[in-house]
C-alpha cells in the first residue's frame, strides 16, 4: 500500500456520508472526490475542508479526476442511477453496469493498482461488473454487500436483549437484497450461542428472531419511505471496511466477495459472505458450516444473482 | 448538567450533519431528533442507529418530541424556512422569528433548564429571538455565529502559508453575514503576529489577506452555487461547541453571544464575539483590544443587526 | 451516576498505568489519586497534568483523600503489599485483606455510593473482602478478574491464526490464577466455532490450544521475570471496564463477579465469570453452558477460592 | 516516509511511557523496542501487546534490534545513564554522549534513512551529538527540547486564569534546563496578548507570571522529589511530536532544533526553538521577534550550551 489515499467516485449522499465519516473519524490522510458534476465535487470538498479545523486529524481533501486514482490505495465507487418510469429491472441493471464499466475503465486507465470497493446497488452484481472490467485479482475488488444489513441486525438484536451491539456476533449472508438471510446457527451473544440465549431469556423467542430478520431486510425500504434515501449507516459501514483494509486488521466482515468455491453454490459471482480483510483486500472468505436450511437459502440467493448476471449484456 | 443528552430541533441537512458528526466522534450519550415531520425524524434516527455498530462509543438515538427536552443539557435549534419568491427580507425574518419563537416556547414548556444553541439563519437575529422567548439567562443561549467562518478563515490561511490550521489563531467577528470582518490586529500563527508573518514571508502580503477574507465571507455563497446548500462544516463547528460545553473546557470560540457592554457597540443584541464556553454556557465574552478600523467595523455590524431587530415584530 | 469522577486508591504502577491510559484515551472528566504516600500521589498528578495539553480531552486530575470518594462514580482499588521473606501465603492474604478492609472502610465513610472495582491481587479474594466491608449490593463491587487473562488469550490466538484479536470471542474463567481455564467449548473466531477453525486450518490443532492456554496462564510470571512487574495490560483492561460502566454499554466482559448461583459451584464468593456491565455495575452474570470438563474446572477453581476464604480471618 | 514504524531505543520509563501512550492513542502501525537488556524489551512488548485488545487501533509491537531501524520512519532515543556519586557534570555528559554516539552509529549502520528524535538528557547537547554522528541533514534530527516545559507552562497558566490550556499560546525557549525562559512578549490567550490579559484580569499580574515561570522551570525537580522520576508528561509530548511528523501536519512546536542562524545566537548547536514539523522532520525554525530582554536570555542560554559542547570530547 503506497499511501493512505482514498478516491470516492460519485458524490451523492452515500459517497459524501462516507467522506464525512472519514473526516470525523480521522481515518485517512488524503481524500479525492470525483463526480461527473465537477462543480458539485468542488463544493463538497470545500464544505468538508471547512470542518478540518474541528477534525481529530489533518487530512488533505480535494475534488479531482481519474488521474488521481494512480497513487490511490482504495477507490470507492458509489456512482449509479435510479429507475426511470417504465424502465424494467434488467434495463436499469444494464444501465448501471454500463456506468460501473465506464468508471472502472477510467480508474484502471490511470495506472491504478490498489483495491476497489463498490457500494453502488445492486451491489453484488455491480461489484462483479467492476471486477471483470478491472482485470484485478478478485481479492482486490469487493462490495459493501451485507455489511450494513449485518450492522442493522446487530443493532436490532442489541435493542431486544439489552446487550452491547459489539457483543452480538452474527452475519447476514447472501445477496444484499430480499434473498439475504441470517445465519442464526452461527449467531452468538458474547460467547453464548443464540439458541442458548433464547432458552435462557424470557424476553426473546424464535418468532422474535424472524421478526428481527424481516425488519432488517425491510429497513432500507422503511427508511426510504420516511426520508427518501438511506446513507448514514452505509457511510459508516464503508469507513469500517476502510479501516480494516488500511490498518491491515485481518478483520472478519460480511462483504460482497467473489465466491471461488468456498461455499457450494454457483461460482463466478459476488455474494455476501464473511471474509477476512487486510491491506491486500479480501484475504480469504471464511467458511462457516451452515445448517441445511441456511445452505439452501444461500444457494437460492446465489442462483438469483447468477440469473441476473446471465440476463445482462456483459 | 444533569446528563449528556442533546436534542436537535430540525432534521434538515444542518441538523443531521451535526447529528452524524456527533455519532462519528462519540461525543454524547443521548441524542433526540425532533422534526415537524415526525416520520422524517424517525427515518433519520434509524439511519443513524444502523451506524452504531461502527461508532467509537455507545449512543442512544431516537426520534422524540419536545417533552424530551426536559432532561436535556443542550438543545440545538436548526429549524427554519427559506425565502419564498417575492418575499421581502424582513418578511422572511419575521416568518423565521415566528418559527424560533414557537420552537423555543415548546422547549421551555417541557421544563427545560439547560443551554440553547441556535444554528438557524440569520443566526444572530434568531439567537436573540430564542433568548427573549426562553427567558433564560443570556449565558445559556448562544448561536453558532462566526464559528464556521473562523474555521474557514483558518483553513484558508493554513493553505496559503502551509502551517497547520490548528496553529492559526484568528477570529472572524461581527454579524454572521456580509458585515463580518477579520480581526487581523489580533491574528497569530503559532505565537507570531500576522504582521510579522507577512513581513517574513514572501508568499503572503496584505492584498492576499484581503483576498482570503473575501473568499471566506463569500464561501457559503460559493458552496451553495456548487452544491445547493452548505452543512458539513457547520455540523462539525456545532460539534466543537458541544464539546466545549459538555467537557467544561473553558474554551474560547467565536460564537454569537449577547453583548452586555463588553464591546462599545449597540447593546441588547447577539453578535459574533470570542467567548469562553463551559458547562454553564457562555462564561464570559473575551474583550479584545480592537484596532480603530476594526472597532468601526464591529459597530457597523452591530448597527445592522440592531436595525433588523428594530424592524421586526418582536 | 452523578458524575464522571474516578478515584484511584494506590498509585503504584498498576494504578498509574490505568490513570495514564484514562488520560490518553480521554475516558473520564475527573480523576483523583489517593496514596498513603500523599507526596507520591501529588507527584503523579503533576506528571499526568503536564500531559493534558496533548490529551484528546480536558480532564481534571489531582491528588486527594478519601473525602473525594463521596461524589465519585467509581473507585478503583489497586493498593496492596508483596510477600515478605518467610511469610506464608495465608499471612500475606490476611495482611492484604486488612489493607483492603481499611481502604474500603475509608471509602464508605466518605458517603460513597458508587461502584468499587478491585485490581489488587489475589483479586477474587480481595474483591470479596471489599464487598463484605462495603455492605454495597454485590452488583456494585467487582474485580478485574480474568479480563486481562482473556485479553492475553485473544492476543495469542490472534497471533496464531492471523485474525484480528477483536474477532476472537473466548473467555478465561475461574480464579485469576493457576486454576483458571479457557472455555474452549464457547470459543469463536468471528462466528466460527473454534472446533471448526481447528478442522479447517492446518496451522492450528488442539495441542496448540493447550499451549496457548499455558502461555496465557504463565504470562504474568514470564513478564515479571523479564521486567519485574506487569502493569500496562491490566491498566488498559481497567480502562475498558471503566468505559463499559460509564458509557452504560451493557457490555459482556469476563470479570470477578459474585456468584449468586448462576453457576453450580460454591456460593458466596467472587470468581472470574462473563458478566454484563453497565452504569449500575454488574447487571447480571452470563450463564454459559459449560462442557462437563469445563464445569469441573470451574468447580475446582471455586473450591480453591472458598478454601482460601475459609482459612482467612474474615 | 516508507511506513508507519517507530523504533524506541531505551525501554526505561520515558521510552515506555511514550510507547504506552502511542498504543492508547493508536498513533502508529508498528512499534519496535530496543534495549541493551533484551529480556526487558521483550517483557515490555508482552505487557503492551496484552493491552492490544483494548486499543483503538491494531498495532504491531515487538522487541527487536538495530536492524529493525532500516525501514523505520522514526527512531526515538531515550537511552542514557544517571550521575554516579562523585562524577562531575562534564564526565557524565561525556559518558552519555558516548552512549548516544554508539546508539546513533548502530541506527545508521542498519541503513536507516528516517527521522531521529532524541529525548535523553541533557537533550540539547545529546541531540547535537546524535546529529553529528548520524551525518543526516539537521532537519531530520530533533530533540524533545522545551516541548514538555511549554506544556507545563500552558497547564499552569490555564489553571491560573481558567481558560482551556489549548487556548494558551506561549513558548518556553532556550536550553531544556535552568536557562530556559518564557517568551512572554509573544504569549497569547486565544488571540489576546498576555499583556492585555494581565490588564483586564484582577486574578493575574506580572509577579504571578514570574512565579509561573519558576514553577515550570523547577517542575521536573519537584516531581523527582515526590516520585523519583518524571515520565508521563514527556511520553505524551513525544507522542504529539510523532503525530505532527506522521500526519505531515506542518505543526509549530517548541523542540530542540539546529540553529542555522535564524536567531542571532551562537551557531552550530541545538536549542529549544519553535519549529514547523512535518513528514520531513523540522521544516523550518519559526523566527519570532523577541524583546530585547528575551534576546539576551536566548543568547545566554545558547552560550551555556556552546560552552558545554566545547568542553566535551566530541
Amino acid at each position: 500500500m503506497k499511501n493512505n489515499r482514498v478516491v470516492i467516485v460519485g458524490t451523492g449522499f452515500v459517497g459524501m456520508s462516507y467522506a464525512y465519516a472519514l473526516l470525523n473519524q480521522g481515518v485517512v490522510e488524503e481524500l479525492v472526490l470525483i463526480d461527473l458534476n465537477k462543480e458539485k465535487a468542488e463544493g463538497e470538498a470545500m464544505d468538508l475542508n471547512h470542518g478540518l479545523a474541528f477534525a481529530p486529524r489533518k487530512m488533505s481533501i480535494k475534488a479531482g479526476d481519474y488521474s488521481d486514482c494512480k497513487d490511490a490505495s482504495l477507490v470507492v465507487i458509489t456512482a449509479g442511477v435510479n429507475q426511470k418510469p417504465g424502465e424494467t429491472r434488467i434495463d436499469l441493471l444494464n444501465r448501471n453496469a454500463k456506468i460501473i464499466q465506464t468508471v472502472t475503465s477510467n480508474i484502471m486507465k490511470s495506472g491504478f493498482d490498489g483495491i476497489i470497493l463498490v457500494a453502488s446497488n445492486p451491489v453484488d452484481i455491480l461489484t462483479y461488473v467492476a471486477w471483470k472490467e478491472s482485470k484485478l485479482p478478485s481479492s482486490r475488488v469487493l462490495g459493501s454487500g451485507t455489511s450494513l444489513d449485518t450492522a442493522r441486525l446487530r443493532y436490532e438484536i442489541s435493542k431486544y436483549i439489552h446487550i452491547d451491539s459489539r457483543n452480538i456476533h452474527a452475519y447476514i449472508m447472501g445477496e444484499h437484497g430480499d434473498s439475504e438471510f441470517v445465519c442464526w446457527s452461527k449467531a452468538y451473544v458474547g460467547a453464548k450461542p443464540m439458541l442458548d440465549v433464547i432458552e435462557s431469556m424470557e424476553e426473546i423467542n424464535f418468532e422474535d428472531l424472524d421478526h428481527i430478520y424481516q425488519s432488517v431486510r425491510d429497513a432500507a425500504q422503511e427508511i426510504i419511505q420516511k426520508k427518501n434515501a438511506t446513507y448514514y449507516g452505509i457511510g459508516m459501514a464503508l469507513v469500517r471496511i476502510t479501516q480494516a483494509i488500511f490498518n491491515n486488521e485481518n478483520r472478519i466482515m460480511p462483504i460482497s466477495a467473489y465466491n471461488d468455491g468456498v461455499y457450494d453454490i454457483d461460482k463466478d459471482l459476488y455474494i455476501g459472505l464473511p471474509a477476512v480483510l487486510n491491506r491486500d483486500g479480501v484475504h480469504h472468505v471464511v467458511n462457516l458450516k451452515l445448517s441445511e436450511d441456511e445452505q439452501i437459502k444461500l444457494q437460492k440467493s446465489a442462483k438469483l444473482l447468477k440469473d441476473s448476471l446471465n440476463q445482462m449484456n456483459l
